[in-house]
Parts: structure tokens; C-alpha cells; sequence
């Protein structure tokens, strides 16, 4: 079983010395100077995680959970729409199944908290669904435990397996509405500029969900990290975060998806600090509070194309630049090949 | 022997019936609505081109030629790196290798107007260089005609051999000078906010080459898109155009790369300007300019990563996205396969 603390404390920074080697052996690439843009500054990035570049056999590790916070009526869709959607994922027919497919990704399918039955799906169910943080807390301390060890357990069998590269994703029906508070209580922004859409809802509904997001905050008065992701957040972002904190205990880079995951790497950063040197941002949300998100972690993300599904399916979208970043350092010739002075 | 007119006589415009029925399918897919955003785009865009879209087996044409120009000093490089590039690329050690190994393209290199030998490449050459923009024509308008042919030859040829998508690449000491000069023509726009640092140019160098491009194209009097192309083109430009009007007039998808792909592009537009449907744009170069080819073309790139390299690199670096809005299109699964209403 993992242990996300244990991972947390073995956490080292990314290596200086690597990133400064790499950056002159960049200048000797048969190329201008610098004129391979942020595919440089990946590799730098790479090289300080992981010495040689590789981001071969990505894992693309999706955890699903309920949020009784949906009884406030802050989504579009029902609870139910969760299981099914494991279920569209363990068959193969969801975005992120595709994409993955085109990245040559493992994809694995954790069940943190689903409300009902997922056959098919990795169980590591701590329990059918968080409470509603608008009145309630979401879990337990212990149950917050729980899901970051799940987490840590599914990102360390993934790396065990060769992944040298995880892509966290999500899916829970109102967990743009637990993203939107964990981070309002992480950032001190304004609930109106931190939360959005989620998968649709807009008007009366956007404003009933805003409501919801500020009685949540307003509720908590702790100031602990593990607190208030307990209070507040999903079962399903203590496993990502889980995920992450084990990730980066080993190394590995983290491709971190749009707005959910972004709320679950906020939980790690949190937790552990140093979890931060091996993110890699994939994809800025077209979700209102990304931008807050990103700003607080210092992260700028590769691409925006205003996606707004989850799954981990912008960090899939990313990953061919950063599998480009590590084999143009592996690959390309150098000036002296070419008989040129450099 | 490619026939450039032919081609561009025979371009259609994309099938609005077909993309609207992608739209519609777009929504019946297991996600919210609109939640791939510009993959969406991608795949009704796609649609209406091929009507299945299907981007496999993508070619790499790059296209090799010098510069007269570059005799007034408006680069870091001479001449003689376009030889030793083109000798790169036959060995597989350019970033464009790189790119096109990790996303499964084939890549021709052509020597379209190398000055000196190139072993290994493919040889169209029309002439060995251009003239010296500042003072002369480029070239003749029967040697633009063959550059377009020899193009449009090696679109066909690539697209023949199973191609679905092409990326346009390109080579030549001196070659941002061109485009500046060609985008400053089309566009109308002040030399000063269309020229950049191209290989590294900046200080007085950067003036100088601001100076040379102003007497370019203060020296031409001419309004036709093929008198221009001559007076002011590489042949690198006039044989990508010549391959994006050949593609175009085949219903292949274009991904256009940079600042020197985006110049051809405009050139491939004037000279026949349904091609224009056929352009996916891949990367917004850091070169100043590319902005207001792009404007006037109506092009958002998808990717803004600060490559300024050429080569074809900032769109081999993009079409994993483009092989991945076709690949949703055709594998995610529907609402109804879920037993859901849409």
C-alpha cells in the first residue's frame, strides 16, 4: 500500500547541475540558438527531473469519485452519469481512451469513490461518494488519508511498470465545484473570478453554484492543508494529489491536466512542496480559476485549446511536445557532426 | 511534371454538409458539448475537406533554395548552411528528422535552389540561388512557374503514395528576409512591425535588414501574385505554394508550419485562393510578422510554443493534435452506446 508521507519526505528538487549541462548541450544542436522555444525549455526541465530525458510508456491513471455536493443542484448532470462514464472509460469509448491510444498511453481506472457499482474499474473505493461541502464536510482526515495512499499506490505500480511519465486524470459529476472551492481557499480568490461553466451550466444555475462554493469556503475555518482538502475536496483530488506526491518522490514528471487536476496539484504542492519541481502543465481550462490555479504554482501551460472535459485529456493533448522535448536532445546532431564550429 | 494552374483551377471549397453532420456528431459524443473546443473545430474543418477525416501517413516536404539577399549581410549564416542542412536532413539529424520520426511522417528534402551540390536530396533545382532582392529580381517568371511545378510534383507524388496531410517545410540562409519582403508586399504592413530576429539578427544587423527589405520592396512596382512571387520569392516559397495548391486541389489537409510556411501560404492564397480552405495552421512563430500573414489569411495557429526554427518543425510539432480530433471523431463512443438520450 502506498504512503503518501513517506513518499512526500523522499522528495528531492530537480538537479541544477543537470539543467545547466543540458542547456549547453541545447546550444550544440544543429540549430539557432534557443529557436526551439519551450521544447528547450522541457528538455532543461526533464533533464533536472531525470538526468537523460525519457518519457517513454505514459500512464494515463483516472480516478473517479462522487460529490454529495450535487444535491445543491450544481450540475447539469446526476450523480449516475459518474458510474456510467467508468464504465464508457473501462469499455474504451471516452475522450481520454482515444487520446491515450494516440499516444501509445496505458490508461488505468480507479474507482476512489463512485457512488454504486463499477465493474471493470480498479476498486479502491474509500467510500460511495464525498459529503455535501456546503454543509458538510467531504470525508474524514483518516478518509483523506485513504485516497492520497490509493493515489501513491496506483502512480507507484504505473512507475513499477515502466511508465516514465503520469498523466493524472478525473472524473466525477460536481467536481468543478469542489475544484472551484479548494482553490478559492487556497488562493483567497473571489468565488465569482474562480469559478465557471463546468460542463455547462450557466445563468441562474452558475449563480446557485457560486452560492454553493462560498457557503463551502465560508463554512471551513481550518488552515492545514490536509484539512482542507478533507473539508472540501474530492476523493478523487486526494488521489491525484496521492498520485503526484508519489511521482515526483520518484522522479517522474507529471503532465498535469486542466482545471481538476490543477486543483489537485494545488493539494500536493500544498502537501508537499517540492511535489511542484516535477509538474509540467498541459493544458490552460477554458474554466474560469485555472488562471489562479496556474498563477499560485508559478506554471505556464503548453497548450490552450479551450478544452474543458477533464479525464486528463489536455495533459494527453500535450504529451507528443514534451516526448518531442526529450528526443530532439537524444537525437539530433550536433554542429560538430556537420563539420562546423559551434 | 506538376501543373500548378491545373491544380489550382480544380480546388473546391471544403463541403459545408459535411461539416455541419460532423457538428452534429460532435455532439452526440460521450462528453459535453463543445468540451474538446478547437479539437472540435479541427475535426468539422477536416470533415469538410475529406468528409471522413483521416490524417495518416503525414509527408514532410521540406524545400531547399539560397538567397542572393543574403550578400547584403541580413544573417548571422552564409550560404554555404543551407548545403550543410540539406546534408543534415538526408542524415536524419535535423530537428525536423526528429519531429517527423516521433509522429510518424516521412520526409523528402528537395533542392529546389541550393547553391552548390546536395547528395542525397532530391533534385528539382531551378537555379543555384536566387538574385539579390535589394537590386534584382529573384528569379524569372518562367523559373517561378517551375518552382511551383516541382512543388506541386512532390505534393503529388507524397499524396500518391498515401499521404493524407502535408507539412510544408523549408530551408534557406536568408529566408526570413524573403518572407518579411513577400508579407510586406501582400500585406501592406510596415517593414519594421514584419521583420524580426530570423537566425539571431539584432542591433544594427536587425536595421540593416529592415533597410534591405524596404529597398526590396520599394524596387517593385508589380500588383500580380506571380510577378511578386518572382520579383520578391524564394524558390523554397514558390515550390511550397506550388505543393499547397497541389494538396489543396487534391482535398489534403495543409498544416502549415511558421513565419516562412505562413509567407508561401499567402503566396499559395493570391495565386489561387480557394487553397486557403485547406490550411490548418500548426504554430504562431516568434518572428514578428507571422501575425499579420496569419491576420490576413484568418489563421489561429494552435500552438504558440516560441519556435522560430522552420523547417516544417512548428507543424510537426501540432499535428498530433490534428491525428487527434480525427481519431475522436471516428472511435469515442455515443450517448446512446451509454443508454443515454444525447
Amino acid at each position: 500500500m502506498g504512503n503518501w508521507r513517506k513518499s512526500a519526505a523522499g522528495i528531492q528538487p530537480r538537479n541544477k547541475k543537470a539543467e545547466s549541462d543540458m542547456e549547453m548541450h541545447l546550444n550544440n544542436l544543429t540549430k539557432p540558438a534557443g529557436s526551439l522555444g519551450r521544447l528547450e525549455e522541457l528538455a532543461v526541465k526533464l533533464a533536472g527531473m531525470q538526468g537523460i530525458p525519457d518519457v517513454s510508456h505514459p500512464a494515463v491513471l483516472v480516478f473517479a469519485g462522487d460529490h454529495g455536493v450535487t444535491e445543491e443542484g450544481v450540475s447539469l448532470y446526476g450523480q449516475e452519469l459518474t458510474s456510467l462514464m467508468v464504465k464508457n472509460f473501462v469499455q474504451g469509448g471516452a475522450a481520454i481512451n482515444v487520446l491515450a491510444k494516440e499516444i501509445g498511453a496505458s490508461v488505468t481506472v480507479t474507482d476512489i469513490g463512485v457512488k454504486g457499482e463499477t465493474p471493470g474499474a480498479e476498486s479502491k473505493k474509500v467510500k460511495n461518494g464525498t459529503g455535501n461541502i456546503a454543509v458538510e464536510a467531504a470525508m474524514s482526515l483518516e478518509e483523506a488519508e485513504q485516497a492520497l495512499n490509493a493515489g501513491a499506490d496506483t502512480a507507484a505500480e504505473a512507475i513499477e511498470k515502466g511508465a516514465k511519465l503520469i498523466i493524472p486524470g478525473d472524473m466525477g459529476i460536481g467536481n468543478t465545484t469542489v475544484s472551484s472551492a479548494l482553490i478559492a481557499a487556497w488562493t483567497g480568490a473571489g468565488v465569482n473570478d474562480i469559478s465557471g461553466n463546468g460542463t455547462g451550466v450557466t445563468g441562474t444555475q452558475l449563480r446557485l453554484k457560486q452560492d454553493v462554493i462560498r457557503r463551502a469556503v465560508r463554512r471551513i475555518s481550518c488552515t492545514e492543508p490536509l484539512d482542507i482538502l478533507a473539508e472540501l475536496g474530492g476523493l478523487e483530488h486526494a488521489a491525484m494529489a496521492g498520485a503526484m506526491i508519489e511521482a515526483a518522490g520518484r522522479k517522474t514528471p507529471i503532465l498535469v491536466d486542466g482545471f481538476i487536476a490543477s486543483a489537485a496539484a494545488l493539494a500536493a504542492e500544498k502537501l508537499a512542496p517540492l511535489s511542484k519541481e516535477y509538474f509540467i502543465f498541459g493544458h490552460r481550462s477554458a474554466e474560469a480559476g485555472h488562471g489562479r490555479a496556474l498563477e499560485m504554482m508559478g506554471g505556464e501551460p503548453l497548450l490552450d485549446l479551450q478544452l474543458r472535459l477533464g479525464e486528463g485529456t489536455g495533459a494527453a493533448a500535450a504529451y507528443p511536445l514534451v516526448s518531442m522535448a526529450a528526443a530532439v536532445v537524444r537525437e539530433m546532431a550536433v554542429f560538430s557532426d556537420l563539420g562546423i564550429d559551434a
